[in-house]
């Protein structure tokens, strides 16, 4: 079985892309009822335009057990060559961390999810067990309140910087199987050119493009590593309500997946 | 409808009771199969004992959706009265934090719920605005890990104090409508008698005491505001497997819930 690592590698080098599309569905805005339906859908039109799904668990969690029976059917649709990542940003003491692990690894079968380094070591460490899965460890997000925290000055061992840096650095000195990887909003270039300097060779996944306003082009400039890759962009809404019509989301979200995906390598070259 | 702060209140007054069971299902801990039967038994035998309930997510959520049918089984069987807190720290930019509110507080009803500040306000206000929940911050957790960031010295407006500090101070300023609360174990009662000095009127959960190795009365002294009150001590394991034989778990839970129970009621005179 290929690594959450490899599998992205040859789905972006497959597709070309660096695109995640974000399957967030929400009643209000989705064009059709059944989400099953909806996913499956803009999975068809955009699996060969990605290099991976990042589903949000919170939207699925919304509409109660049936909204995780939907999820579980999208699952089934994606094509096994794609990885999927869970946006679930769990974080619990290392007890509890295992459960969730449990849960998103093995009973869901994810290939990576997101996590929340405020517990520590102890919350993050069941996760990186799971060598052949990525775990993506939220660093600098991209909403307004991640300045609350994120970017206080903090000081260890004499030295000062701000706190997301200093999740970088124990994110690498926890990184032994090399799975680990960071989110950094595309909303603030800066903290993730910051990051990519510490992290050179982990994945990062860039959430905030589109909806949220993060910039492209330094997202891209800011986030690539050496090779030009190891970065993922997600969109959500931008993607898939491109279109809220019945007879067109699918090859809007199609066309608005397609012109992200130009758009990153335009900025790569 | 009474508030989460009034039935809490109001059960603690009823039961003299500080203590919180946690209902956290371990299929390898647990002396009968059945998950919903285990926790029926266990909350039948400690309704009139406890001030609150408070399921881990997590534990559910391990055992995929017929563990999330579990619960809602097990949330049918508490008692109108006795609040549930629903441990799921969860955490997310505005817009996905609104749909974890939507999933705790209107599909699942529950009266409470933990919530991971690393993400700042907009992470946090969803949940706020349930203005008759209990919302409580993630403050200094009972891990070990807690140290890696929560201990740090961060400074803000020139003032330097611990990360865990400032999280307290934060969340007192967003406490506009006197729902939010502090999560501070009981493994560190210094942490939890400085978050208390900062926030005196706020209820404070303390997980850790059993078998994390929490110290009892020092948690007690030191997280009780001026009325020997607002204060939430949970125990899972230590009640819960106090007994891992089929025919007395029941009663064995029950005799552990009682005897903490007499033991801080002890310690806060």
């Amino acid at each position: 079985m290929p690594t959450f690592r490899e599998k992205l590698s040859a789905a972006a080098k497959k597709n070309e892309s660096l695109v995640c599309v974000g399957l967030d569905p929400d009643p209000a805005l989705m064009p059709i009822e059944d989400v099953a339906e909806f996913n499956a859908a803009i999975v068809e039109a955009t699996a060969d335009l990605v290099c991976c799904y990042k589903p949000n668990i919170a939207f699925y969690e919304a509409l109660g057990i049936s909204g995780l029976e939907a999820l579980r059917r999208t699952l089934e649709c994606i094509p096994q060559d794609i990885p999927v990542i869970c946006d679930a940003k769990r974080g619990d003491i290392g007890s509890t961390a295992k459960a969730y692990a449990t849960a998103l690894f093995e009973w869901w079968g994810f290939d990576a999810a997101t996590v929340n380094p405020y517990l520590g070591r102890d919350s993050v460490e069941p996760f990186l067990e799971y060598a052949d899965r990525g775990i993506l460890v939220l660093c600098h997000t991209s909403g307004p309140g991640s300045v609350d925290f994120q970017d206080l000055t903090v000081e260890r061992d004499g030295v000062q910087r701000p706190l997301f840096e200093e999740v970088a650095l124990r994110t690498r000195s926890w990184n032994e199987r090399g799975n680990a990887g960071l989110v950094l909003g595309a909303t603030f270039p800066q903290q993730m050119e910051t990051a990519r300097q510490l992290c050179p060779d982990m994945v990062i996944l860039a959430p905030g493009i589109g909806a949220q306003g993060g910039d492209l082009e330094s997202t891209v400039r800011s986030g690539v590593d050496a090779q030009g890759g190891g970065l993922i962009v997600n969109s959500s809404r931008g993607v898939i309500y491109a279109s809220r019509g019945r007879d067109d989301f699918a090859d809007a979200a199609r066309r608005a997946a397609d012109e992200l995906r130009r758009a990153i390598n335009a900025a790569r070259e």
